[in-house]
């Protein structure tokens, strides 16, 4: 039996289960969709006409039939149309256009400080994503959906975040509203962190069930797969594990008005500044991850600390929700093994044996590609739900 | 749109949708049934005769028709056949009977340590259980599946215990093999924590997608539901909070051979120890729930002291899974609210706001009947699962 639950990781329902099908390439009958997604010939028939239709799936070839006419075999066609995936980061912001099976076909990212507010960076996706449409030949027609990730809690439901820490002028602002005046397509927002889960899932993990994706960055937070699906919580804010308290940070007050949070210690801002009241001269994350590489012993030996008090806080996690892979992701996990190891230090000896016997602890493999490629999964996704293909039909 | 992921809370597959509509009582026809589940018509038809033949459930008046002859509706019948559902805790064990709507008809307990092993248990199990069965006049051919909860452990895929810490002698026992030499039906396994999270969600919060249920009494546990379901984790170990380190616990050693772990600080006869400690003559846990219940001033201030330990665990899990609900069971919740006003106290102080705005933390509404209830559920649910009608039929 064919696993149709695993096309919920992107949150949607399990009715898209007919394109999850197409999307590996591989030609199928209508006979042969009804049977694995187990929904009504009548509705498969309906489906592949209305993607024939609107030339997203193709036919290919001719399956031996039993008896009568030859069926046809559909496939889908991944050049039909084109995503655009955009990761808002802090201090950088960076979008790709792909195409219809996740390939990346072209990609730009730049600094930008998402404080600059929403119209200055939205006006930049849209003027980048442009740039990238043309030098593609692209057409904006071609362009079927959009996904944002940004650094904070969104709401999913309506595109709109809530109380960002660290986005001025950002709260409750109508991201769809403003970039579908531009180009009226759907356009799914949601934290960076979730989407980095799910472009990590796609990339190298595909038959994983329980993931969390651990982004260190500027923040620290994560993005929760359970049961092969992302979680997103009663307020959609699952995976905010950068204000838990840890032992070593009693009374560092943290830019959430609490103390000793995890993101006061082990973020590469705090990191940064733990070294500067040591008297080495760095500013951001970034020049850690220089020294780190540098073989500055002070560097090291900070990021594999940050690692112990990160991994404290995972260790909670591991317990909780057992999963199978732990990917560590963002800026700072460029710091090479010495953030893992220290994750790995504390979780090993904290744990259950059972909860980590098969536990993978591993830096993110789709890199700093994980949140562009989980945002563009999620307007691919939602794209070619059975709703939007009705709504272009 | 009805939430037929709902069903998924028992962790079985989303084609049991079927039972799950009818299981509300609310006679429905063959095409209504067709629409709801997004299931063929054809799938649909040799269901519903399956569950007739069965006599699981039953036409219930016509529906008016468009057109032609008059399309029957079915409902479910709850008394055609009745289900087993045992908790077996530390030192006490507990069994029901059960309609398969999830009414209660008749339960006992007893004391009995499941130290003494799988036979002894088990064989008590299957005493106790012919005894309800007479006592309500019914047969063991009604006997349509059982389900079980152990306190450890357990593979759910075999029934299993794995490694349990208190459990000597049920390493790895085949339970669902012993327990069908004499019921030949279906036997499911799993935590006691697990059932009793599922037994809490159908009691008192059907339409909760998000919720923790925290077993506090010799050990300490939680059932996790995730979007709608039952999270079992990787291992099947998901929930096991227990053995998370505390700060106030450092150096404290645990019967699983770590240090300073929760359930060596805030457990039933952890509480008892530190009040030995102080010179107060406690044997167990339920002795401390009775010195509370007298209004000791001592015990108050323990049982307070393990909720904020508790707490520190509990706000590790709300960053994580963002729950909207916490539900505190187990003989310790018992002490009425002096146990959840130390959870508050530090979950609500050490919280983002945004994930406690709307989260409720609250003692068990299905208090001592969780687990024999969800071991009910989980029993129902799997017998009406369309693998175990066909093979009935």
């Amino acid at each position: 039996m064919i696993d149709i639950a695993r096309d919920s990781a992107l949150g949607t329902s399990g009715a898209s289960a007919l394109f999850q099908l197409l999307r590996d390439g591989q030609p199928r009958t209508r006979a042969e969709l009804a049977t694995l997604t187990g929904l009504a010939r009548s509705t498969i028939a309906l489906r592949v006409d209305s993607l024939m239709q609107l030339g997203l799936i193709r036919p290919v070839g001719e399956a031996i039939s039993t008896g009568g006419r030859p069926s046809s075999r559909f496939a889908l066609n991944p050049g039909a149309r084109v995503v655009l995936g955009v990761d808002v980061g802090a201090s950088h912001a960076k979008l790709a256009i792909a195409d219809l099976a996740g390939t990346i076909l072209a990609q730009h990212g730049e600094p930008l400080p998402v404080a600059d507010g929403p119209e200055a960076v939205l006006s930049w996706v849209v003027d980048a994503g442009h740039d990238l449409l043309a030098g593609l030949g692209r057409d904006t027609a071609d362009l079927i959906s959009i996904g944002i990730g940004l650094p904070g809690p969104v709401e999913f439901k309506t595109g709109r975040p809530i109380n960002p820490p660290i986005m001025p002028g950002w709260d409750r602002f109508d991201v769809p509203g403003w970039v579908q005046q531009h180009w009226p397509v759907p356009v799914l927002v949601d934290n960076d962190v979730n989407i980095s889960a799910i472009g990590e899932l796609a990339t190298a993990w595909p038959d994983v069930e329980h993931l969390m994706f651990v982004k260190v960055a500027t923040g620290i937070g994560a993005g929760v797969v359970s049961g092969g699906r992302l979680q997103r919580g009663a307020q959609g804010i699952a995976g905010d594990i950068g204000h838990v308290q840890i032992a070593r940070g009693a009374g560092v007050p943290c830019h959430c008005g609490n103390r000793g949070c995890l993101e006061a210690m082990a973020s590469g801002p705090a990191i940064a500044r733990g070294l500067r009241d040591a008297g080495i001269d760095v500013q951001t994350g970034r020049d850690v991850v220089e020294l780190v590489k540098h073989g500055n012993i002070d560097a090291v030996q900070a990021v594999r600390q940050a690692g112990r008090d990160i991994g404290e806080v995972l260790t909670a996690c591991v317990s909780l929700i057992n999963p199978s892979i732990i990917a560590i992701g963002g800026a700072m996990a460029q710091a090479g093994e010495h953030l893992i190891a220290g994750v790995r230090e504390v979780v090993y000896a904290r744990s259950m044996p059972l909860a980590t016997e098969h536990l993978g602890i591993v830096q993110s493999r789709a890199g700093e590609d994980a949140a562009v490629l989980g945002a563009s999964m999620l307007a691919i996704h939602h794209a070619l739900s059975p709703a939007s293909i009705d709504a272009m039909a």
